[in-house]
This record gives C-alpha cells, structure tokens and sequence, in this order.
C-alpha cells in the first residue's frame, strides 16, 4: 500500500539510492522453516551484477547481500527478513552538471517537480541500482514456489528479434544477452558495441516464462494475476509495455485462432493445444506457463547531447559521461525473473489463505 | 489489498454478477463537498450500456445508476459512497451446456480450478457486467479530476489500424466504435458484422490520453505512475497487453530517437519536443499528456464449436449461444476512461497527502 | 487501507447513513464453498435490533438483510458478498436544532471541522446504525471460524457490576441486558429506567470471550491479535477503552500473581492454571479462551441542556429530544460480537496463508 | 497491510532481533524536504536506551541510529528512510534452558506453535529491543507534525498511583521513571528496588497526551483516531489494555457528567469546558489534547520458578535468568510517545490527502 513495498501476504520493501552507503529489501510475511542463507540468494545477484562483459555499465559492485534478520539456525522464522547491499564504487565525480540541468528521459524533471529538489548522484533512488534489493528479494521469493520454474531471455534487441525455431534453453547462460538464441546473440554483440562506441543506446524485449504454477493461483477483479504481474513488471527501470501470452498479437487473432482448445490428460489433468492466453484466464493461472513479455527502452543516458533546460528553466544542452548500461535490457532479465517469483509467491499464499489449498 | 478493491486513498470496491439482482460499488475516500447527483454518473454508463448499436451485444441493460449513500444536499460528504445498479434483462435460459462444459478463453475451468465450483450464469463474476460498477466509480473519480481531461478510442479492431493522419477528436463519438477515424469506422462495420455473422470475433486496441496531468503525480518505486495504470488497465475483461507512450515501439528506438528533449516555455513551464515517454518519467507524470495503450483479445464467446472438456474431465466441444459482443473492445474504451480517472484521482490525493500540493 | 473498511484477506467495507435509504456491506475474501443464506445472517441482526424492550432506542427498524451477491446455489463463491439493509423508520423530524448546534460528546463538530459540512440527519455516518452492516458481515465471518464460538454479555452498567460467582451462561439471553447475572439484570432495569426517565444516560462494560482458538493466530508485530482486536473494539460507537484479558487489572499484579503456569494436558495439549493473558501471548493465540473487555461512555445524546456553540461559534445550548438508547452499551454486545469474529476469521486466513496450517 | 508494517500513507517497517547483527526501520511516504539527521534522533534512542539507571536491564547497548538512505544534503528526499541501529550486547551465554521450555507469560510457547520453532535468543523477534527501531522511526514523524507536542509519563507503577495534584510537568524528566510526580517517584525507587531484589516485577500504568492536535484528523468508521491509537499502543510488548480520555471509568460517568460543555473562544476557536473525550470525537480530533493510556503487565521475566512445560510437553518449571527490566513499563514511556508520533503523523497526511487541508 505504501510507495516502495510490493505485495499483500508476501510483501517486500526496498529502500536505498544509488549513490548511498548501502540499499536494501524487507521481506515480511515469508512462510517460517524455509532453509535460507546468503548462499542461497548470492547467485541470482550475480547474474544481476554490473560490470561482467563489456556490454554492460563499467560500474563494479560485488552486490554481497548480508541477511541481517529472520533466519536462525538456517532456517527462515516467519519474522521479516532484512536483506542488505552495501554501495562500494560510487565514484566521486563531478555531479555539477546534472545537479543543475534535466537528463531527458530521466526522472530528473520529475523528481524535482514531486519534491521540490533531488538526490542527483547516480539518479539516487530513480537509480536502478534498486533492482539489486529486488534480486535479492525475488531470491527469497523462489523458496516459496519450489514447484515452479522461471526463465527470463531476451528475445529482441535493437530491434533485432530471435528466431524461435532456433530458441535453445541451454544457450540462454551461454552469452552475455540472456539470449536463447546462439545467432541473434552473436548479433546483438555488434549492435550493442555500436552502440556503445557511438555513444548511443538501444531497446530490448524480455519474455519470462513460469513453469509449473497450478490451476488457480490470482483472483478475480482487482488481484486478476495478469494486473498483479503487469504492475510488478511496470515497475522495473525504463519498461514501457507489458503483455500477457499472445498480448498485443492476440488483439489481431479472430475468437477461433486465439481459443485454447481443452483435450483431457491422461493423468487427469487437461491439455490446452495452444496457450495464446499465457497460462492465465479470468485472472487465474491455468496450468499452462505463464507467460509475460516486457519491452523495455532504451537507455536514456546517452553521450549524444540533447536540449534540455536548467532547474532555472533556462535552455542547455546535456550529454551523459559516465559508466551507463548501453542497452538496460540485458540485465533486466534477472530483475524480471524476480518480480515473477515475487508476484506468484504472494499469490500463491494468498489463494492459500481464501481457499486453505 | 483485497480482491475486488483497487486504490490507496481514494478507492472503490465492486460486487456484483451478471445474472444477480444488481451490481455495484463503493467509493471510499472521496473528498467533501464535490457536487454529485445520479446525473453526473449517468452518461459515463450510457457511453458503456450494451445495446445502443448492431456492433454490441443485444442484452437490454438500461444502467441506471442508484447513489445510496455518501451525498447530502447534492454534496460529497466524504464518507462511502455506495453505487447500486439493478440487473434487469437476465434472460432465463438454458445454462445446462455451460454449466457443465468449460469455454475455452473463458474464465470456466479456472474459476472451478480455485474455487470448486462456479457461479455459470452468464460467467458470473468474470463477466464483463462488472465494468459497469467502475464506469459509475470512474464517474466519480473525474470530479475529484478537474483539471483532467480524458478521452480513449480505438485505434485498431481486428488488425485494422487507423490513419493516424486522419485522427479527428470530434468523430469519436461519431460511431459506434469510438473511432477517431471515419474512413476506419466505415471498414470497422464491415469487419464486425462479418465477424457477428460468421459467429466469429475480433480484438481490438484502445488508446486513453490523459490531459492537464500536471507534473508530479505517481510515485517511485512501487506506485509508479506507469504501474498502477497497467495494473488497473490489466483488470479489465479481455485485456493482455499495456503499454505507456511509444510502449513496445520504444524498444525498437535508439537513445537518440527516443530521448523527448525539453526547451524553455513562454509561461515558465518546460515544452517537451516529443513525448515517446507518454507523459511519465521514474514513475511520475511530466505534465505532458499521459497516453496508454490496451490490448483486448478477441471475445471467446464464438459460435463455432471448439474442442474442450466437461466437468469430470471428459472431451466434448463447446459453441457459445446467446448474447456476446462481437468485440470486446469496444464498449472497453469507456470502461479504459474510468481507470485512467479512477487511478488518476488516487494519485493526486496521495501526491498531496505527501507534498502538501 | 481506505477508512471504510476492516481486516486484511478477509476483509469488510461498510457503506450508508443514519436517514438515507440503505446501508450495507460488501465482505471480500470470504473462502468458496460455505454455506450461505439470509437466514444465517438475519439471527444476529434480531440480537442487535432496535425497539425490542423498553431499555433501547423506540426507533423500529425490521433490519431485514439481503444478499445482492457472491452467492450461488445456497453457497458463498470465493467473490465479494454485498449485503443489504434498508432503513426504514427514518422519521420525519425538525432537523434544524441540530444542523445548527454541535451536540457536545458526538461527532458533529469534529465532522465539520474535517469535512466542511455534514449529514446533520440522526447523525449521518456517524450513527450507531452502521453497525448492523458489520454485525451481518460478522454473521459472514463466523460460517469462517466454525470452531470459535463467540459470546459477548456485559459485565457492568451505570457503575454496578455483575457478580461473577453468579455468573451463569444461560442467564445471558434470559434478559434484556445480556447480563449474565440475573441479580445485576433486575437491578440494572431500575438503572436505565430511571437514566431514561430522568433524561440522562449511563455507560456499560461488556466482555467478549472467544472459546475454540486454536494456538497460533494473530502475527507479530504490528498484527499482533490483541491490536487487531483493540482496532476492532475502538471502532465501535462510544467505545472508550479496550483490555485483554487482565487489562488494566494486571498493571497492579506482581510477575508471580501475572504467570499463566503452564501444565500437561492429557491430550497432549496444554493445559494453563490461570488465564491472565486472555488467551494471547506476544500477539499470537495460546488456546485458552481469548478475552476482551470494552467500555463504552454513557450516551450523549441525553434531555438535559448542555452548553455549546453553533456552527457560527456563538453560544448556545442543547438537549437532544428524539429516540435513544439511554445505555448504547447494550445494543453494543452484539456488535463486539461481530467484531471478534470478523478479526479472528481474517486472522485464521492470514495464519493459513503463512504457515499452511 | 503486512505483519512487520505500520500506517497508511507515513508508514513504517522495522525488522531485527534480540541477538542477531541489527535492527531497523524502514519509513516510507515521509515528506519532502525536512531537516533530518542523525542527531534528531538519538535523543528519543537515549531516552528508551536500557543501562541507564538501576531500574532498568543492565544489558548495555549504546543504540546509535544509522541513516542508510532517503536523505541528501541533510533533508528528506520522500524516498524511503533506512534506520539502523546495531546490536553490541549479545551476551553469549547458555540458552539451553529457555530453548527447551516455554517461558509463561513469554511468546516461547506461542511462536512455536504457529511458526513450528523459534528463535529462542533473548526472545528473538518477540524481545522489546524491536522498540528501539520504532523510537526511531517515531523521531521522524515527529518532524512531520511539529505542531504536536507529546508526552509520556507513568501515572502508576506496582499499583501506586501518582497524586494529580502534584503533577509537575518538569519533573518527569528529573528521575528514573519518567514520572510528572516527585513523590511517587521516591516510592517508586524502593517498590522496584524490591521488586529487582525479590526476583519479581511489577506493572505500570502510561498515559501520554498531544497537545497542538487540530481540529479534524483521523477519520470514520475503521480509520478512527482512537482505533489506529489503540492499534498502535496494543503491539507494544507487555500493553495489555488501553483507554482514550476518561476510558474505562467513562462507563461510569452518566451523560451529564460525560458531556464536555463547548464554549466560544476569544480567537474563534472553541473552548471545551472539560476533556473527557480525551481529544476524540466520532474518530476525530476535537483539537483538544489527545490522551491515551495504556496498561503494562510486569515482566514475565521473573526469578522465582514457574510451572510450565517443555518442548516435548513434559512438565517443568522454569526461573528466567539474565538481565530484565523489572518493570518493562518504565522504558516503555518513550515507546509510547514514539507510537503517538508515528499515527499523528500518518493522520495529518491522510486528512491532508482527502481535503487538501
């Protein structure tokens, strides 16, 4: 309900700013006796971190996360897990020029029409440094649905899309792309070294899929499980769209191309011939994977000047120096990946609390 | 933080089925002393009210709105207000098939999956009879909004797009489909009725642009601006995809391209030069129109048979009879306005709460 | 979070005014499945009626309560579960006094002073009538919690209180007063008569006790069950204080006198030697029976004139004519009621949602 | 919403236990632009630091309060507030005992049964150390409300009441036991010297008033001013009751002598010609001062052996050794004051939110 906490019966917070001694996340609500230690939650900051091929900012942070409560004898209590990060490059630098004038596509501008100044070092808490507090979160959130499986992969950079006959799950953690597909990703690498050398940025699209999430997790009106994970998603740094299976291509599909046939399983269970609704209907989860795509922008620090103003409103002009990410993109795979496992752990105890399942 | 309640400080619950006595919501956190009357409501739930063309439904709904508390002497006390709207065309029919059957897109299967059973009349609580509740709701929300002005139309049906050259804000309700276009709202009648009368459906895009937003509302990180609307837009029946400004098409753009530069403006407000962000930076309006776009699927009640399975898991096939929309879509762009004023309203109340302004 | 409504997964919102045409209740989150019909409901709203002795207000109100939705087939559907009341025995009377002069001990002043104006009719939202949407919500709340049962009785009016070695259960609907003790009963109706005679007014105390909890409901920290508990009590009209087993009471014990020793039970449960604690230990239920004790003031609303100011702040007196309860703490017990099972029904979800269990 | 979380728009987390590394709170939807540091809030720390005086527990813990984030250049940025406070006296010692049986009138047996173990670290999450994080956090809403004036003092300790009388404002901080009465305070000293002696403890009574309250915070029906107080007050270790203005003796008053008289003030404002109210009408601030207080059972920690049983349901009996406050209702003072801080707070923004006031 508060501004930087997520959830309803598992519910996160996070706090911190990019250019502070440390940020964080509170995870309250956690089901006790889950075997839990920093070992546990290091691995998925990693795959987060900065700084681990040149196609991402130069920025190096070993992202340690610290459990400093809710865990004893290895064991989570059920009391709010506070997860630490310490800030360990923050390099002085001079902020002067973005102290004074709007980064465009920044939170600049508005920040300081919110609250009337801003912490301008890194972006502060506009800073997707956050996302870090949130990997460690999500961490903790996937001990929660054991039964499920995520998977985030970019499948567009650039404008440049894979091809699906040649996804190979295997390939994903084989590049530097989180990319599925071994061709595309030796193209990406040109695209983003273009980028980078000409001082540019680009766009991508990431698609995370869950396995293994059973019929009837989400809640019809307001808690529908696509609205859950669409706010989740909308929440990541420079993501404008979010779709749900077929998403914007199902708007261009008739009733009969876009109908989930049901064949009866022979474990009992049904099969679906088709999944254009991505594992979700009347807001409740099938069966099927759920699957989200998320299309992200493209960095918006760029070394390219652009018009801006100044905090006195007057005209200048603006180019960003610094380590920045060329395409946000690529590391926000991992950060997808939590808010997924995030979402449907909360979820997951609450279609437990209403029907005692 | 309940199921069927969306908002922080200014928030709405609704109840209600299709096939119950009546269906409503309930207002909470309005501010005093705004002047309200059944008539302030009313036209919203015309604009939505199924029935007024060939293109929609055929159910005779005449929507009249019931204000059952929270308004004395004509004004907004700022305790609860109850809106009641009665069902009146539940058309007794025969729900034997669908009781028993599941529809595939429909919410059937998962509603029984969650809950054990299901109310089958007319999809129950997944049917898109809810929306009216929140269009009276939206009603209210625009009075806290002033300063707002909201408009959605359609901006592709059936894989159809509009001519963006030929957007005339003054034929949207000129048509049956809130068409800017009327070159496109000529072609629309064709693909509908061929749909309606091959028993087929088709999917649509809704635009909603949201003017006068002033700088500053929303909120990082958890209440972005761009979050609580795909959360709230996400609610809506049939919808799949959300996306803020340039959306998906951002992704596909360089730095450069999408960066909106700013210039100084004559009344000591910024000029943005373009607004691929539409409206939103960090998660906070900008002052430039906020703009979202909405992805509705085709409708799944579609009279050619599709295979499914019953109730004790056996094969069957299932044709949907009786009263449906062609396309969803578009008695949505009402339902779309609604969320927008609906969010809108709620985050001006907890800007002020935080700021003072 | 909104104002008007209680309780976390299972949760109520309260809607309606003293003299407008209805009032009610809209319950989320209630599990699938239970059993459900107005005549489960109508039994605690008979306890709770006005104008069923001559101790109570004389105004007649059926309190006749309808169920508008989230109920199929005689059982609840997991959906939103709006419930009805009509009033009708809104008198026609001079309101004028009363819109003028705020009444000293109610909410009229502190209603201008936040809103600006107020619904001056018996009270607005600030009447006692409200309650009876959260005692047919309550009657949702217990199907919740069948192995809770719930009773309220009080335990002093007007200063003498009962004799708990004559306390005897049956007494408790034997009497008008829900006293458990049939001397303190007979004395009591001299009270309230001479209270109502002389236009005067007096306070009561009323004990709830809730037998069946199992050991483990409620949450540290800030849901612990005895702040669930005094949230609920405190929000019913005139309550003044709010105890937990000793109270008050055990600011005056040694730590000796205070300890609920602890004993083998022959069925492998605890048994305790005293009950000190009311049933809740660092927040969470022990298994003994949780107790709560609520005072409530005497009524404001009395014939004698009392000095006040007028909304143009000149002074002025009032005395309130019309129809009142000389003791609002017995309607009450009804109501603390409701309240106790509307916290622990959330609270057995909430632990559910946890812990599984 | 969640367990470890407080209020409604100025909200609160904190997290930690007795014996792990630190603990903390997490503030969010503070205010822009208020002066805060470090040193703003120490003093509210140093006043709840135990060590301090022989009555209180010997454990030395200096609790400096760290600022993680949500300032820059020495104002608040509305980002989240991260408080630290780190854990120095962990004495290590033999936990054994208390790890195999359940402590009376502890949450030992409590915890076990919802959560299935526990830390059993001196009390682990159920320890009053907790309260050190929301004395903090309490610092900053007092920055939002500068307005307000609070104060906290015993008005009974061991039953022995302070005499009004004597009540002298600056004597509450003259001896140990923030007590307004020099007298009672002489006797206090020897009640809990013997208590300490004894191996017992004692209760005490808290009142605490905020004076600067305007007319018109809080609000109807689940959002009273006296319900979110008594909610706040009630999740302090140890409060077993709590009562606003008169409280429970209100239910002995008859409406005459309940009703505080108004009369029109020379500034416009109006004269209230007593309090028994305590601040609060209808859920509303009157704009009188707003009394609370709340009752403290005596520590459960006590030397003298009790009855109780072990892990396995064995008997024993149990004397808790260590280092305890022999009457936890000292140091609970500021607690309080810090819980009437950080409602007060969150009430001014959300009247802020709904009226623009």
């Amino acid at each position: 309900m508060s501004f930087n906490s997520f959830g309803r019966v598992f519910r996160f917070s996070t706090w911190g700013e990019s250019h502070g001694p440390a940020l964080g996340a509170v995870v309250d609500g956690c089901p006790p006796g889950l075997e839990l230690s920093e070992d546990d939650l290091q691995p998925w900051l990693d795959k987060r971190r900065p700084g681990t091929s040149r196609f991402t900012t130069q920025r190096q942070e070993p992202d340690r996360v610290r459990i400093l409560s809710g865990v004893f004898e290895g064991r989570t209590t059920g009391t709010p897990i506070s997860l630490m990060i310490e800030n360990v490059d923050q390099r002085s630098k001079d902020y002067s020029e973005v102290a004074l004038a709007y980064r465009p596509g920044h939170a600049d501008f508005t920040y300081d029409a919110k609250y009337g100044f801003r912490d301008y070092r890194g972006g502060g808490r506009s800073s997707a440094r956050e996302t870090a507090a949130r990997v460690a979160a999500g961490g903790v959130a996937r001990l929660v649905i054991p039964e499920v499986r995520i998977r985030a992969y970019l499948v567009e950079l650039g404008g440049d899309a894979i091809d699906r006959a040649a996804f190979d799950d295997a390939e994903i953690d084989n590049n530097s792309f989180f990319c599925p597909d071994a061709g595309a990703a030796a193209r990406w690498e040109k695209i983003v070294d273009e980028a980078r050398k000409s001082g540019s940025s680009v766009g991508a699209i990431v698609e995370c899929v869950a396995e293994g999430v059973p019929p009837g997790w989400g809640a019809p009106i307001y808690a529908k499980l696509d609205s859950e994970l669409a706010a989740a998603m909308m929440t990541i740094n420079a993501v404008k769209g979010v779709e749900i299976g077929d998403g914007f291509g199902a708007a261009r599909l008739t009733g009969e191309q876009n109908a989930d046939a049901i064949r009866p399983g022979n474990d009992g269970r049904p099969i679906f011939l088709a999944n254009h609704a991505g594992g979700i209907l009347g807001g409740i989860s099938s069966g099927q994977p759920v699957v989200v795509r998320v299309a992200l922008k493209p960095t918006s620090s760029i070394l390219t000047p652009v018009e801006t103003i100044d905090r006195n409103g007057d005209a200048t002009e603006i180019r960003t120096k610094g380590r920045h990410d060329p395409c946000v993109g690529i590391r926000a795979a991992p950060v997808v990946e939590a808010m997924m496992a995030l979402v449907l752990a909360d979820q997951k105890l609450l279609h437990r609390a209403q029907t005692g399942r």
